[in-house]
């Protein structure tokens, strides 16, 4: 078993092997630079790892987590375009950098290109892998959708938004952890445990994401602070700082989320004062932990060594007590 | 065996039939939309056909049938948005119908719902077809790529215009084609002159879809005649007329496709003489005769009974002698 720092930076070594930009360049650029733009490596790190927990050579995994990457940066990409964000880990998005139609195209290459990473495993292998992929990079659009629908609807409620959030990007945490499973040749008990295991791993991380996004320190925090509430979604913050709140305060809530202001810092100061004194960012961390517990607790129903169970503690651990 | 009608009904029928619209139905009522737009259904007859013509029951490929026409329509979508076009068939396209985040978001789970249509196949056949999928699909964008860089280039040559279409319409009939074969479990050197085959009636349909875009009744046509004209794109027709012009006629040509006049009718009426007067159309419909010359030599070399080869050869003949 290896640390997460050998896991991630193998996979990046290995992502560094595979960078060459061939014909048409104004397809494959794009591409290449959005995929060497950082970020922490999450999921292709899980696929390696859980290849190990499960008793195979990360090696194997390889590939699996290369799709798992690239189809994460493709729903960056056309999610940024949705978005009409112009910045992604400090960097200009691949839109802004070039154009919306390079941003759709490139990335539609990408989800192909995710594809063909499986094509290295043997056909039982590869249906298992690809079928799995394709269950979640669907849920993962429908994830996306809900979110825009939300942005329109003022009747959202808390269970819906976890729902989301598990859909747009906890499947994926999932899938990348079923698939280290697969590659090992897990039983389907063992796949399913796994995948229940990084799905609340993934709600929590999100959940996280979301309580990063205001308070964060500036600093470290690659996109501007407080973007989700300049973009007015409906985050777990918002939706139980409205549940939680006294009419006056909700008022004020629902008002601030209905103006375009001049100057966002200090819609974002209030906003972000309402968090608190409502006592959502304390229900926001209270859910979080509940989150990471719920995952923990099926990683102790499973028979992994000591060791391995330890490895991936810290990484959840690690992950929640992040502060970027 | 079948005819070619009788193909295209059991498709229709087959499309009718999966025609359910599930949650989130902002996501996917575009895709039912488009999906039921209608069109030729080409694509998905090509896959029934070939694999009767290998001996197999056209039944055992409608999944394969349905990713092909499914991904067919994704690339629609998401070109239409790239081309700005409004009409698509004679109706709004699906970003102008809904707006572009909602065609970026259903293209892209239209790309993801094609693969999914494989898995009724066993685990070779399933990778065996993905394999090819993934692979023409990305074609496909590198097409469209070259298409999106063909616009502001000036230096466009024939050759390259012929790799283009190649790949942005030509593998996808050919792969169509070879999936039957697949299917039909035909042995490799089979499947390569079947690929081979569509590939050149591919050419040859490209070719003819440009010249009807040109020449053709607007009564029946549902697009609008002279759209690549107003688009100024560099098609067979132009870069033919260019290289077979005199001087000042080739000026001309340059100088009306540097324009963006008020009344397009007249750009249109005036380069459509041009494509008529300088031999390019001539040119072009000669050109189209010895791609699906070529093509119906690659048929001629295989092994068909007869009837097989005359249901072949006469949708080649239709497909070749339309007029939308």
């Amino acid at each position: 078993m290896y640390t997460i720092e050998e896991y991630r930076n193998t996979f990046i070594s290995h992502l560094a092997s595979k960078s060459t930009i061939t014909e048409p360049t104004n397809l494959y650029t794009p591409i290449d630079y959005i995929l060497n733009l950082g970020g922490k490596r999450l999921r292709p790190v899980l696929v390696l790892l859980t290849a190990e927990l499960f008793g195979t050579d990360h090696r194997k995994a390889i590939d699996a987590a290369m799709a798992i990457e690239v189809f994460h940066n493709f729903s960056l990409v056309h999610d940024d375009i949705m978005d009409a964000a112009p910045k992604r880990r400090g960097k200009a998005t691949v839109h802004e950098k070039w154009d919306v139609n390079t941003g759709i195209l490139s990335g539609d290459a990408m989800l192909i290109m995710a594809y063909q990473y499986f094509e290295g495993y043997d056909a039982p292998t590869f249906k298992n892998l690809v079928a799995l992929f394709s269950k979640t990079a669907l849920e993962v659009c429908e994830g996306q959708q809900y979110d825009v629908d939300f942005e329109t609807r003022t009747d959202v409620q808390i269970p819906e938004y976890l729902k989301m959030i598990e859909y747009k990007t906890a499947v994926l945490v999932a899938a990348a952890m079923q698939m280290g499973a697969i590659i090992a040749g897990a039983s389907k008990q063992e796949q399913d445990a796994i995948y229940a295991f990084g799905l609340n791993l993934g709600i929590a991380f999100q959940l996280q994401d979301d309580y990063l996004d205001v308070f964060s320190d500036p600093k470290n925090f690659g996109k501007q602070i407080g973007g989700d509430i300049i973009a007015n979604k409906k985050t777990y913050l918002y939706l139980t700082a409205l549940e939680q709140s006294d009419d006056l305060t909700k008022q004020k809530l629902l008002d601030a989320y209905n103006m375009q202001p001049m100057n966002n810092d200090d819609k974002i100061a209030q906003i972000t004062a309402i968090f608190s004194s409502s006592g959502a960012a304390a229900t926001s961390k209270a859910t979080i932990n509940t989150y990471t517990k719920k995952a923990f607790a099926i990683l102790d129903t499973m028979n992994f060594a000591t060791d391995k169970k330890t490895v991936l503690q810290k990484f959840g651990e690690d992950l929640m007590s992040r502060s970027v």
